[in-house]
């Protein structure tokens, strides 16, 4: 069973038994594949005695996106399992834990978390996470400050640089995010009521600039170690806990990418929301919801942060320097606003989008929430060099949802 | 001799005995160590016969400095003969060829270049080189624009940012140029006289904010592969010849660091002339040929690095986006600016210094001088991130130069 082969059940269940210290005692074991079969397969396994389950998750050598099929590094699995031990002691009970990783067969093995939802469903079904802002803030803080120049040796730094090159999988953010919305591509898909929209993003050359410059911020700038994929659809979560999960497009890039993921998916269920439920005030409460949750997490991300670099801080000069950490923030709060707004254009002209959104069935309303998505976002993008609080992305995401309204 | 130890003479001949392409049907070979031994041995092998001779540099496991020795990475000889072999394909003829490289024996044998000189001596000597602004420029353009992500496959790229993984040189950097001259270290060393400048360096606020920046910089901007050490005793040189050796501080950093070294080092030679020869209307010109020097060494480094874009850009936005290529190339003088002005600070109160300005005898003289250098440095990191063009370089270098001597 060295070599690499998709495994089956049974042979998922052996492997599963070899863990005595998760499943102790195990007589009879069962076992689900649940995942969906693009990336990785996803085995369910449960001891119905003990009531005890793990997750065995393994990477598929090809990905599978709208009935296309490409060769994908199973490499990806190494970088997801690194990732989450990392993650794991850095921002411990936030991420599932690694009981076990097989290079040979790119498997990881980890607790199962299925009594959580994942958070885009949550969010669809109007749950709210009280536990959330704290928790996501507290991740991002603890990951993205020590795995920085300023948290960590810079030697070590570098190595774990290397470690986490990743070029395949930034190859797919750097085309699906920073360059196909923006150009004619096979790989956009939008509903063709929505054409001109996707006309003007060809053609704005405001817009392009600024996705230019933060492009080239994701392709060269190695700040920290990044999740790389921090939308809700990667977060399972219940009222009282938050774990991040599938850290695959793991790599050292620009922090702001990461909390602008997070704040992007928030705004993007805000968008889905427009419209649909204009006459319902159970809606306008969830959007006060989704603001005061966005608010919360900068504000508490960027409290965190000044305290871990206070107290943390390896850095001399940046430590010392007057003016270097309003300035460090400032820049940071810029890149969180331009790349969350990369993150909205994409998710409704470009490959893959949200079911936020997509799942809205009445046309009318569902092209409201596109536009009122495609609105935000741009404003997002061309605020970015400009921003000075966050208060400003609330003021362009409200703003934007009432222009496409009006 | 296939493990690694320093070799003697005789070993470093019986090893050029074979490499017969080069010294064909060699008898009698000659070798001499010239080295100075801190950081590598030199042989310089000849073929009295035949008048063919070859260089073979073997890397020590130690750097000496003022000393002290600390033990230093063997990887900088397959990191500095990998660079050169990636620099000679990028500016054939301005690299010496590499013939051989031994991993085991941390050995690199390569073009001898001796009938040129060390290009630092040629200009104290008050040398006039035609071609090098020309030649230069070309090796930079060349070399950053071919691997940075504007003109290599980004795919590619991150896989050389992987290979050119340098923490131990790089540290040498962070300290040296981006710490240590802004603080009390053991690692500093400057004239008594000039404690008054010291003192002022380690107090002034603005400066460290601007060198944090730029540290910072140095730490995350993977942008391209840098020779990392680019001042004028790592240039060999004629009036008709160029050549750039010694890269074993290459790495993916900031354009602006390469850059930013030679017009450095150029400035260092126009701050010895201050006060030295201020009765002498030679040194007023050979400063003026210095100014027109570093003006035409950015003004063709400029339009080379946008040509290369115009022709061979593979990134579709980067090149599509208005006004992104002017204001990459703004930010690029930025850096440039800033670089500069860092590396010459370092060289006045910092460990390593620089023969143009300590060979001064005069102890009044050298003191201006020094005072000069750091007053140019200083006004040039100050000026960075304010910049236009690189008149505002020369401006500051005039500028700083005639209130020293006021």
């Amino acid at each position: 069973m060295s070599t690499y082969h998709p495994l089956t059940e049974n042979e998922a269940i052996e492997i599963a038994r070899s863990l005595t210290s998760v499943l102790p005692n195990a007589e009879t074991l069962h076992c689900r594949e649940i995942g969906d079969g693009n990336l990785n397969l996803v085995f369910h396994i449960t001891d119905p005695n003990s009531g005890r389950s793990l997750i065995m998750k393994q990477a598929l050598p090809y990905a599978k996106v709208v009935g296309e099929s490409w060769p994908l590094t199973l490499d990806r699995a190494r970088i997801e399992s690194e990732s989450l031990i990392i993650e794991g002691k850095l921002a411990p009970e936030l991420v599932p834990q690694v009981y076990k990783y097989d290079p040979e067969l790119a498997l990881t093995i980890m607790e199962d978390l299925s009594d959580h939802v994942i958070m885009r469903r949550g969010l669809i079904e109007g749950g709210r996470y009280p536990r959330f802002a704290e928790d996501i803030s507290t991740f991002l803080a603890q990951t993205l400050f020590f795995t920085s120049d300023l948290g960590m040796n810079q030697q070590e730094k570098k190595l774990r640089v290397r470690d986490f090159i990743n070029p395949e999988l930034c190859k797919i953010t750097e085309d699906l995010i920073f360059d196909d919305p923006y150009t004619v591509s096979a790989n956009n898909s939008y509903d063709a009521a929505i054409e001109d929209e996707a006309e003007e993003l060809r053609t704005d050359g405001e817009l392009h600039l600024e996705v230019a410059l933060l492009r080239e911020k994701f392709l060269t700038q190695a700040q920290a170690l990044l999740h790389g994929d921090l939308h809700t659809g990667s977060i399972f979560i219940t009222p009282e806990s938050t774990k991040v999960i599938d850290p695959e497009f793991a790599y050292f890039g620009p922090m702001g990418f990461d909390i602008g993921a997070v704040l992007a998916n928030l705004l993007l269920n805000y968008a889905s929301r427009d419209g649909w439920h204009a006459s319902d005030s159970e809606a306008a409460d969830y959007r006060e919801y989704l603001i005061t949750t966005i608010r919360d997490i900068w504000t508490q991300f960027e409290a965190k942060f000044l305290k871990l670099w206070d107290e943390h801080g390896i850095d001399r000069i940046a430590s010392a320097a007057p003016g270097y950490k309003e300035l460090y923030m400032k820049r940071l709060l810029q890149d969180t606003i331009g790349f969350a707004g990369a993150k909205m254009v994409r998710r409704i002209v470009g490959l893959a989008h949200v079911a936020d959104i997509d799942r809205i069935e009445d046309a009318a309303v569902r092209e409201r929430a596109q536009r009122t998505a495609l609105a935000i976002g741009k404003s997002l993008i061309k605020l970015n060099r400009r921003a000075e609080s966050i208060e400003q992305l609330i003021d362009a995401a409200v703003t934007a949802s009432s222009a496409v309204k009006a």
